[in-house]
């Protein structure tokens, strides 16, 4: 009999009513004989209202305190559900992150999930009861409680999934799936009915928030399918697997982009080995998030390196590389606030050559200017100004024949 | 140097405002060269929250559920405290019932306690830590979360005072100590420095609210002594202790009294042994509690039986002695829901004669009539017309010499 994992997310959690229809999308999947474990988040808005007492009290409070009291959020939700479901003749227990055997490293706020020890929950599953986990906690070695970090839940039902050794792992969510591109800029884009993990990674870290990354991560690492569907709507939704059943994939998969973003660089340093390093090494003990670094030697001697940051992190970016241009005896320091992402994405473009070409050739014939270029296996990325975002996307979406049949 | 645990309610914990000054409490006692642990209740008005919700999924949750719902209500008042602590310049950990060692029976929402495990907690006090754990919770042998039933917390605090072995357990209230009677009623009112614990166990089974009878009973049971005292100000309240240290004890300590009581009587009932479980039997098992029960002989083989419940019991009693009344071929039913008790406690009455009459002839000179009268070693009660209850406070406070000299 198939064992299959839920995982509910704040909306899905977030009012009494929300919390009566989740039961019933379990009571439907028990009564075809599947056997349900379920991962809940906290009620939405409840995490946020509980760190904001804290930070009332103090600016910094200590992160053991914080994952105390945030933690709590999700033992009500586990607990509610449970009810309801009682409600509707379900055998019912919540387990907060501790009593379901979540051990986890001593990194408060942020931490690591080193071994779930879930036997004792398959008993209630074999017999058609449902364990509701909290998501997003555990405990460390000495008993404190910890958490995983925002959007952790996904990764604690990834990890309840293979250690309960389910079939599959439901992440319900207001979405119905992954679609091959942003619906709001492309009324054509469609839903994609199966992806890669490498794929999901890929737009995941593109700002497709509907996954947490580690999660898809751990669902790698453990073949662990994942089906990301909507609590609204019982329709299929997208399958993140391994295994890639399609007989013919095409070019790419979607396309993805990400706004707020900033471009900055730092010119004419004098060249020399460990010099990228002596450059990011501050950006990252400052904590800000470099992702595609671009180094060219401008003249001899002499080397550019130009990097993004959350445009957020722009300001602070700007002081640390000017502080550095001094130290490093470099000529000057420039940035630019208003560029974005936009990247195509797809296990196909292994074999299908020219797919990055494509890509610039399609951008060009709009005359948008590409300002920077990384790819992966799997990926090719742009960055451009931001006013192009939705002119690229909706150009690269037609171009690769992912236009919806309409 | 002085060991002491500190218990704060729900007014205390009751807004961020309230944990500052109940955090500022602890931190002058700690200034003092004192070593605390904490034990604190949820935000006042929390616990109901949380019970409204389940309620309005379920009339009747699963109590499992229940705990595990409402134990988070202490979560984040000891969390807050902590972070509050912290910012004071203290260290201070925050323990729920299972992290700090609270094992306790199965029955959740009104388990016993076991055994505290609480050795790990002295290291930290030893140093001027402050632990800040949880009150009203515990967990059993399975891991499951339990609570103690409504008022648990002072149970807590008083098993946590014996466990670290403290020299006192502070009770923080809204009040500050227990009264020579209703301070409402009786203007020359006094606050009690001293009373024992029986005497205590007598007050509080009388309605005095301020402290839970089974926190009475186990700090008698460890001989731990509590000081009653308001959160408000910084005042000596009432002692609670086995020793009595007084030269000479008044005669009484105090006067209680018991409105909304009820007394039933069914009369006539063919005499025979056993009659008495026989009627009180099924009462016991409505889960009606019984308080004050008198049996009297009436006629030749014919017996009444005569006792109090609470009031909002009173209409299921007397449907439940209707049908008795047939059953057992007794002649009728009785019953007056307007009835109250007044007490008079002390444990000086051990040693004085003749406090009982005293007691009957002030009432009966203020034409007070008596309706039942029940004794033990440290108390009498009688009850009476609930009209008299002000009257009859007031005489026997005089009468006793318990008004303040004004």
């Amino acid at each position: 009999m198939m064992r299959v994992v839920h995982k509910y997310g704040g909306t899905s959690m977030g009012s009494l009513e929300r919390i009566r229809a989740t039961a019933k999308i379990i009571k439907k999947d028990l009564l075809l004989g599947r056997k349900v474990a379920v991962v809940v988040s906290a009620m939405s808005g409840e995490t946020n209202r509980l760190l904001g007492l804290a930070k009332e009290i103090d600016a910094s409070p200590p992160c053991r305190e914080l994952d105390a009291l945030v933690s709590t959020g999700e033992q009500v939700s586990a607990a509610l559900l449970a009810i309801e479901l009682h409600h509707l003749g379900i055998k019912s227990y919540s387990y907060n992150g501790y009593q379901a055997g979540f051990r986890t490293d001593s990194s408060h706020a942020r931490a690591r999930i080193i071994d779930v020890q879930s036997d004792h929950l398959i008993a209630h599953i074999e017999v058609g009861e449902v364990p509701v986990v909290t998501g997003f906690q555990g405990s460390d070695k000495a008993g404190n409680i910890t958490t995983l970090g925002r959007g952790g839940s996904d990764t604690s039902a990834v990890a309840l999934a293979v250690a309960i050794k389910a079939d599959v792992c439901n992440i319900y969510t207001d979405v119905d799936g992954i679609y091959t591109t942003d619906p709001r800029i492309v009324a054509q884009a469609s839903k994609i009915d199966q992806i890669s993990y490498e794929e999901m990674l890929e737009f995941a870290s593109l700002g497709a928030k509907v996954l947490q990354t580690r999660s898809v991560e751990m669902a790698m690492r453990f073949n662990m399918p994942i089906h990301l569907r909507s609590s609204f709507e019982d329709v299929q939704g997208t399958m993140v697997t391994g295994e890639d059943t399609a007989m013919e994939r095409a070019e790419i998969t979607g396309v993805a982009y990400h706004r707020d973003e900033a471009k900055v660089t730092i010119q004419g340093i004098p060249d020399q080995p460990g010099i990228a390093s002596r450059v990011l090494g501050p950006v990252a003990d400052a904590d800000i998030n470099v992702d595609v670094i671009v180094q060219n030697v401008s003249e001899q001697d002499y080397t550019d390196i130009t990097f993004t940051v959350p445009r957020d992190d722009y300001n602070a970016t700007m002081k640390l590389l000017n502080t550095l241009c001094t130290e490093l005896k470099a000529k000057k320091v420039k940035g630019d606030d208003t560029v974005a992402k936009v990247s195509i994405i797809g296990v196909g473009m292994r074999s299908h050559a020219g797919v990055a070409r494509k890509m610039f050739d399609v951008l060009s014939k709009e005359n948008i200017n590409i300002q920077m270029i990384t790819t992966s296996e799997i990926k090719v990325t742009v960055v451009v100004d931001e006013k192009y975002v939705e002119l690229a996307v909706r150009a690269l979406h037609t171009a690769f024949d992912l236009d919806a049949v309409s």
